[in-house]
């Protein structure tokens, strides 16, 4: 298969059956008490494992997880990966471009932060996935983020 | 997007979240009493109707039709489109290769039939995607096919 019908093949694969997101996970170790984690994730019964590594080979990225449920996810979670995968993919998807146009502005604000203020404001812009992908439990959104980060007297007026 | 990235990226479609299969519907109008269909359907929310009516539109071919359950299919049935969109994308399909190829050879053995013994070989070759498929629930199959047309006394031993 041609590299540009590969990534287009893959394109489709993601607009069907794949995601693309960032959640917000509580860390303390991280400097807001909060990491920033995107994923693009593609999803298989766990009787295509081969298929999926198939996959991770060609694009030389990535992880597989085998679930309790009988599924298997192909994840993507590296940022440098991430940001290779969605410029060289973008061309060709059709469902989920917006995720993808997202998930490169979390990556390039998130390197822009430089105080609890602007953590906020990537917080928000997080928030827009809930909507793109119809998610119904997203816990951990920048109100939480806010709040927390409030409390901590950390926020400016 | 060129010709052969949209099937490329139409095959990654189908192989994430599609399906390609043949059912046997029972009907008297038909000779043998079971009516063969084939179909190749494609799945999404039907929040995503106005995307599934360009795919419809650039292919040229199937229909759309929403389900109660929130979900739409787009569905190709007619054999010539069937033909034509699976010789399309097979260059492209790594996961339903083989779905693709066993419809095409059921298309082909259907316009063969001859007799009841024929029919109950289509069948059995139809009988082929409940394992390609992980389908459950096959109820009519080519052991009910076989039983059918031997109480009417249409076999030949």
């Amino acid at each position: 298969m041609k590299n540009s019908n590969f990534l287009a093949y893959i394109a489709g694969f993601i607009d069907a059956d794949g995601s693309i997101y960032v959640r917000l996970k509580p860390n303390s170790q991280y400097r807001y008490d909060f990491q920033v984690s995107p994923s693009i994730v593609l999803y298989q019964k766990s009787t295509e494992q081969v298929f999926l590594k198939r996959l991770q080979d060609k694009l030389k990225m990535g992880y597989l997880r085998i679930r309790n449920d009988g599924m298997i996810e192909y994840t993507i979670g590296d940022r440098e990966s991430i940001r290779k995968l969605m410029n060289l993919t973008m061309p060709y998807l059709m469902l989920k471009k917006k995720q993808a146009k997202l998930i490169l502005r979390v990556l390039d604000k998130s390197k822009t932060v430089k105080s609890a203020n602007d953590f906020v404001k990537l917080a928000e812009l997080i928030d827009k996935f809930g909507s793109l992908n119809y998610s119904k439990r997203r816990i951990i959104n920048a109100r939480v983020v806010r709040n927390h980060l409030k409390n901590k007297g950390l926020l400016t007026p």
